[in-house]
């Protein structure tokens, strides 16, 4: 993969995907001793950075199979990036989700009128129940990152970043970037790498959920030993993808890790200071820049969804610093 | 006052204002039956709009003006935008606040640098206060919207307004905007006449605070009977301001009130949907283009600011609307 993929990913998403803003609040800044810059992909139609995935996949495709429809398995944000991408371009979209995923995500997920399919997570398969589906209608496979267009996709939020940092007059930082598989974090890299190769891409996970840092520290595929207990569950993922994960060694600094409670400290201080919503998952990138950061360099943190239950933002209401 | 004003103040705030996005949510158009845009200036430095007027009157201040300082009656979002601004240019700030306003706006003009001088509302008078301590240092009062500078500065945000309405394709709009004293819509309402004339400003207030809008009906300056009891308070001003009101009257559509129910339900849809942190008094214009707008055409809300307590945020999330 190489930059005119992501090139022509933005062009294929153009009027489409919203330009997000580089936010920053001098307030934050003064609180962390440094420049902090926040990508707000939450703000992205959707409400996260998906959207831009699924909108260059489907795009992708020829008219005739787009016109048969397109499939994806997902119980979050890929889902509603994935469904609201296809109907835009008139693609029907069937999304296969656990029976037990959260009420408001599947009724979302219809809303942007796809049609879900429910499976029991204890007793069926879900890669069989796709590809009967995918099979009896000839549907197209949208895998959340694992696929060219799809991370050229996530990408284009680094032609952005490369463009607004050099207006904000970054010219060295970190970029510290939400990381699940793996999709966002190696187009960021991919097309920081070519457009502005000092600003230097760093994966930020959960704690206990670190299979990117860990496989970056032994050069090879690692995996996590549990998929749940972690607040941050829309970015916990097995392991790093086969086609991400080079890209991620090629171009990406060591990985970070944060614990909950600092996530749920960051989507606190982005309420107060950026007023943006952001859900804990999203929220990793900004929390490792004002908690475990070292220096007084600037810092660029992706906040790359905001679809979080009222409930769990309360909570995190409730972690605000004492000493802001 | 004319369009070179806001361009020249465009001129002076480049590189410091945000250029804050024009939000979009398909599942929040299927709400309403039509397509909502908000112009989230809740994303301002500082939280809200008051930056971009304190910025521009600051900056057109003369060296020696601005060396000697500024100085803003303010307990709210123009005391931050004043210090933040202030700050940035080198300009000493004092602020004269009321000693019984909330910690964290105290705090928060502090943390910007200025100074804070508080007086009892029941004994002082703050323009006495004011005018000594004006007098005594040389300071320049920056008004928070009776000042052709602020009027100007608030007005870039119409600009913006005019481009991004033109790159989403749309062509003819209602543009709800917050209203208290009228900078904010004055100067939208004065952008959009020369450079979008098919966009029409229409003022929100408070029900029961409604003193622009019977100003307009009656063609003569109306004052409410009453400063406080509204949750929207940021909002809150005894009347329209001398330099404002012929300009809405020459620019602007009816205006319109809404309950504070009506804003904290907004507040909700704009977490759900949009990702955006708004306030009471920012929301009034969303609240009426979702709740009370006639017709399915297109509506431009614009979301001001964004600086609310916690506690007051929870309290709008419980009002999330059932059948979403």
């Amino acid at each position: 993969m190489n930059i005119r993929e992501i090139e022509a990913a933005a062009g294929r998403i153009a009027g489409h995907a919203l330009r997000t803003p580089l936010l920053n609040a001098p307030l934050l800044d003064r609180l962390a001793g440094r420049r902090i810059f926040v990508k707000a992909e939450c703000l992205q139609k959707t409400g996260s950075f998906k959207y831009r995935g699924a909108r260059s996949a489907i795009s992708a495709l020829s008219p005739e199979l787009r016109a048969r429809g397109v499939l994806a398995f997902s119980s979050g944000n890929h889902a509603q990036g994935v469904a609201c991408a296809a109907a835009e371009m008139g693609a029907p979209a069937t999304i296969v989700m656990p029976s037990d995923a959260p009420a408001l995500k599947i009724a979302n997920t219809r809303a942007y009128g796809a049609e879900v399919v429910l499976y029991d997570r204890d007793s069926e398969d879900r890669e069989e129940i796709g590809a009967a589906l995918s099979e009896a209608r000839g549907l197209s496979l949208i895998k959340p990152f694992d696929n060219e267009h799809v991370i050229a996709g996530q990408g284009t939020a680094g032609l952005e970043i490369a463009e607004q940092a050099a207006e904000a007059g970054i010219e060295t930082a970190e970029v510290l970037v939400c990381c699940g598989g793996g999709g966002l974090t190696s187009g960021i890299a991919l097309a920081l790498a070519d457009r502005a190769p000092r600003l230097r891409v760093r994966p930020v996970e959960p704690e206990g959920f670190d299979d990117v840092a860990r496989s970056l520290v032994a050069g090879s595929r690692q995996t996590n030993n549990r998929m749940s207990g972690s607040i941050c569950d829309a970015i916990v993922t097995p392991s790093p993808g086969v086609l991400t994960f080079p890209i991620l060694q090629a171009h990406c600094g060591p990985g970070m890790a944060v614990p909950d409670a600092d996530a749920l400290r960051a989507m606190a201080l982005a309420f107060l200071r950026l007023k943006i919503v952001v859900e804990p998952g999203g929220a990793v990138a900004l929390a490792a820049a004002l908690f475990h950061a070292e220096g007084d360099g600037d810092v660029i943190a992706v906040a790359s969804g905001g679809n979080v239950d009222p409930a769990i933002f309360a909570r995190a209401l409730d972690q605000m610093p004492e000493d802001i």
